[in-house]
């Protein structure tokens, strides 16, 4: 089949499904979610034989070890996915909940309710398990989802979703609420990101070159991060010892994630004594310290750090440091170089943590704790399907309420317009 | 200068000036906006003599008389301009407000905080007030903007933003927080749609070729309708008084509107006695019908309805008809042949009242009054930027709260991710 037809057979099932989705209440979705995990569980042979052969094409495609780990379905990665569909069942349910009304003088009562937002795409890179994950939060804020994994992933994806659309056969699910791209060809991607018609948005998940190619050909909205550039900046006024603490954690806790510090920046007035600690504490830790001239003023061992460091998501034991001025020079860098992600101030002064929050231009703003906390779990939101560092619809940590949208309900007794 | 080095600077200037702008308190900027409106009052003479120019040239160039009227600023209209940034300027200020707030078990205390979105984008047709009214309802949510109009009106907009822009001059609101476009060539817009760096909302208001065009285009997200073909579906329970004087007002009191009906769906059930009672209502004021074949076994004199009809924008005096099975099947008419825009049901049946409002996947879903109420101002919003069928941060009328996002604040005491 050509690919211009598969993508618009797919993304009209989906819309169908999606208005039948929308319909059900919270008992019948719920119900489904547990449906689905229980049938992951006894699917388990079928699932890691999948996951063989893609573990094995890797392997011979010269994947890296890093790689290949993502791809792997270990039995406990398996009963995480049904233990998470289960949690999300338990989530509660944003569809319908009114979260404004106003009676206007003429006597109209007008309502906005939450509504789903009808068929959404995620585009994913190796790990299969937000096969399970995204279908699972979508279906529960009352959508229709099309999923678009890997190609290293593509048995595994393929036989998850074949298992949970198996279990949404008897459930109020329709089936084809859940789709599942089966052509590994780039082509039908480009198809579906044509398709506002059918898609309302777009998600997606992986590397920045992915998602850069997902917004330049895509005419449905996207919600999305490129990366991470976080910054931590330890004011004159902080406590030491919590600073430390903080970027410690902030840099080695999981260096690998998009919340974790990149570039610390801190007052001169502190510099001289604040640096020697730094390096004390993180150098054995293994981290590899950048740091322009002033800082190298101090601990004059380290490498220099070059324009290029202040725009660097490094994802691995390297911090990039830089002397700042005062609170003014430090929001300036941050968002300048940074990315609008996840941002901190170290400070004990509530004046300078007040322009600080208010003045840095990120998802999540900080004082006093470690830029490690932005994702969905953390901030309370149950599973998150993704984190935003766009402005527009949501900000930040995505869970089941930013997979909704909201409509207005106008109730009247035969009111017109004079 | 070329295109891409001006589309550019003006866009990197409203970045800067955004900074700014985000960082006032509410009375500077209301001090600002009435200042500006001052200014407006002031300078009649300079945007009259502008208008007349491009009101000579629509007059060469063969405009409608309606297109002219559209272009034209009159005395009135000017004092219009010069009360709505007065309106602004009372509006309450949605910067800082805590939209959410929780405790974490750890200590955490997470707000989410109401921020301005930073560059807006706004590209429209003839009507010059667009340049006033967006500016300000921009500027009152904390944000730098960029005008562009039509070319229609390219002087009459440059004189209206050189004078806000003057009245800036001497507030808090630094002046590049009001970017115009002064280049007619269309491929300015072009560049700006790419400059996702600098740009955050793009919102286009004007006809369905122009939005269109810069939907596919634009890497920025937009914000938009296309078109509302708005139904009133007339159910069987329906009072007919009512349904009569409803279905006239959103027909005839301002047929070139978007939130005006186009479709009317009737029960079979009651079309023998209702069609009648439309008619009579309805052809004395100038209104064609256009009905099914069921319709027209009632009307026989009406012209026939064909498929086109159903997805047909008249804004004019023409009114199709289509006789329904019941509400389900005039759900299925209205998600299928609609706009999401506006659309209502008259009942007397809050069960079927119920099943409308939670299946009609619309932005504003009304039961028993007027399509016509979908308006900024109707809805107690204050003024409005636009309205969304998108599904993405704004559906419905855009007020101020529309024009901001809102960020994570974080505070702890030392917290760090375990």
């Amino acid at each position: 089949m050509d690919h211009t037809k598969y993508a618009l057979e797919l993304a009209q099932k989906a819309r169908r499904a999606s208005r039948k989705v929308a319909s059900l209440n919270t008992a019948e979705k719920n119900r489904a979610l547990v449906a689905m995990a229980g049938e992951l569980k006894k699917s388990s042979t079928e699932i890691e034989s999948a996951n063989r052969k893609d573990l094995r094409a890797g392997e011979k495609a010269g994947l890296s070890a890093a790689l290949l780990d993502r791809l792997r379905v270990t039995p406990d990665r398996l009963r995480g996915m049904a233990a998470g569909l289960r949690e999300v069942a338990n989530l509660e349910d944003p569809v319908g909940r009114v979260i404004d009304r106003r009676v206007r003088p003429n006597g109209l009562v007008i309502t906005r309710v939450r509504d789903p937002i009808g068929v959404i795409g995620i585009i994913y890179e190796s790990r299969p398990n937000v096969t399970v994950d995204a279908a699972g939060l979508c279906l529960k804020a009352g959508n229709a989802v099309i999923l678009r994994g890997g190609k290293e992933a593509i048995h595994s994806n393929l036989a998850l979703a074949g298992i949970l659309r198996r279990a949404m056969e008897d459930t109020a699910l329709p089936v084809d609420a859940l789709q599942i791209v089966n052509v590994v060809d780039r082509a039908v991607v480009g198809e579906l990101l044509k398709l506002d018609q059918y898609l309302d948005l777009i998600i997606p998940r992986g590397g920045e070159s992915l998602i850069r190619a997902v917004v330049e050909n895509s005419t449905i909205p996207v919600i999305k991060h490129y990366k991470g550039i976080c910054h931590i900046y330890v004011a004159a006024s902080a406590d030491p010892e919590m600073a430390l603490k903080i970027v410690d954690n902030a840099k080695t806790q999981r260096p690998g994630v998009c919340n974790a510090v990149e570039t610390l920046l801190v007052d001169r007035k502190i510099a001289d004594s604040f640096l020697p600690d730094l390096r004390a504490r993180l150098v054995g830790k293994g981290v590899e310290l950048r740091g322009c001239d002033q800082t190298r003023a101090v601990l004059s061992e380290i490498k220099r750090a070059v324009e290029s460091d202040w725009y660097e998501e490094y994802l691995d034991l390297i911090l990039s440091v830089k002397v700042v001025e005062g609170v003014v020079e430090a929001v300036d860098h941050i968002n300048n170089y940074g990315s609008h992600h996840s941002d901190a101030i170290i400070t004990e002064d509530e004046e300078e943590a007040e322009f600080f929050t208010r003045r840095v231009d990120s998802a999540a703003v900080y004082v006093n704790a470690s830029t490690r906390f932005t994702d969905g779990g953390q901030f309370g939101l149950g599973a998150e399907i993704g984190i935003s560092t766009d402005k527009l619809h949501a900000r930040g940590p995505m869970g089941l309420e930013e997979l909704t949208t909201y409509k207005y309900v106008v109730r009247g007794e035969g009111q017109i317009r004079e």
